[in-house]
């Protein structure tokens, strides 16, 4: 079954659009753990466990795995053996190569590490995605318009009537189908979330941005009432507690964010 | 000492601007070898050990490793050991994130494996790429127009009077001085190589396309002949002989380069 196909159906079944974003950090660990890549381990062991039936995927932000180097890979190998065959798995990794280089890259993750997802960085054309597209039944999440305020400098700029990442976007979508090419668009952007979704209505959105970056996720499920999305959370779930009581507090905030995002209230 | 300086007197006292690629692939390694990851090791050192003298620097392109997971990125940590320290090394990671990702990324590649040069994608815009030049003394190489046919789509397109690349040029080399802002412009695009070193002569260019790519030396080198510049070579040397002979097809490969890149014949 194409991912594409799975995905829809976890978050008919599940009930859930939330995807939880594995962003681990050493410094920010609750009380209980030792600041050790090991106990890190445990922690997201932990956090699987009382997410997992409130998600419909996980992100797994490659960043802040490879800042520990080849032993913070050897986490992601590990991590990805406990997480359940029924949830979607998103290697964060916003890749982008050319040729041979990006043959090894889709290689790596969709190969070696076995993930259904990859974020992907256009700016290198379309031939450059290519050899994740021939993984085909996978589902490649390419970067259109960022949270950040940068996303302005380059994403946003106007080419006659277009914004630069309407011009990525048409390609994009002309050249890849829309059950393998998701879209990143960060929440932040509320305005051109809906003109991404006027061009294309069966892509998942991917939408980073939501908590600690100041997305409006209101807005958002309005624009996407009837179309496939996916909104991630990260820090907001994962360090919702700092004591003790950790596991109640990111319990409560999965709970809150499952609450918005659920497809039928 | 800035790496931009270390690398421009490397440059003088070898008389070179050869780059050497090391994108290492099991399945190329000559008769000698096993096709095994510890044979690449051996493989590696001894390309190391015969283009030292004529190169100024390596660049490890880190998809050929991360295909191999975390023992391929134990490979990087075991041959960063392994080069000597008055070559600079280069991490071809194209990467691109925004806020504590980009820091994380930015972390992994300057502190934890400790190279002096990284490869960016700009797309994200100015603020993603800030954590990489907060390591002041570091060179950091940002993709402008690539060697792929794909850098027609959304690099080669016209806004206004400009390319698109000279908008991300322009906006770069405002924000970011040319002593920490090296450009990666594929040695297939004479005429852009033209453009670039029209608005931006004392940035490094880094350019990648030579030999197995077909880029054209001669014409480059004339735009160049007073400029910041670094030539990558990777099949076209490491590659250069399959049988046992390999070592001599190597050295007499790396001498053709280096002769061809020596800033006074």
């Amino acid at each position: 079954m194409k991912v594409y196909e799975k995905l829809l159906k976890i978050q008919v079944s599940k009930n859930s659009r939330l995807c939880v974003g594995l962003d681990p950090r050493i410094e920010l660990l609750p009380k209980p753990f030792k600041k050790k890549l090991r106990d890190l381990l445990k922690f997201l062991e932990i956090i699987i466990e009382i997410t997992h039936p409130f998600a419909c995927a996980y992100k797994i932000n490659f960043a802040f795995f490879e800042q520990y180097g080849s032993k913070g890979l050897r986490l992601i190998e590990s991590i990805k053996k406990t997480i359940p065959n029924d949830i979607i798995t998103i290697a964060d990794v916003k890749r982008s190569d050319i040729g041979s280089t990006s043959q090894a890259y889709a290689k790596s993750i969709y190969s070696h590490f076995g993930f259904h997802s990859a974020t992907l960085n256009p700016y290198l054309g379309i031939d450059s995605l290519l050899p994740f597209f021939e993984y085909e039944d996978r589902l490649n999440f390419v970067l259109i318009c960022t949270s950040n305020p940068g996303s302005a400098d380059f994403q946003k700029i106007k080419v006659g009537d277009l914004f630069f990442f309407e011009i990525v976007l048409d390609k994009l979508a002309t050249f890849y189908p829309s059950e393998n090419l998701g879209l990143v668009v960060g929440a932040t952007n509320t305005k051109e979330f809906k003109i991404v979704r006027e061009k294309c209505q069966s892509n998942f959105i991917l939408a980073p941005g939501i908590g600690a970056q100041g997305g409006n996720l209101s807005e958002i499920l309005v624009t996407n009432q009837n179309f496939p999305l996916l909104v991630n959370v990260s820090r907001d779930i994962i360090f919702a507690g700092s004591n003790e009581d950790f596991e109640t507090q990111i319990l409560n905030k999965t709970k809150y964010y499952f609450e918005q995002l659920k497809i039928v209230k």
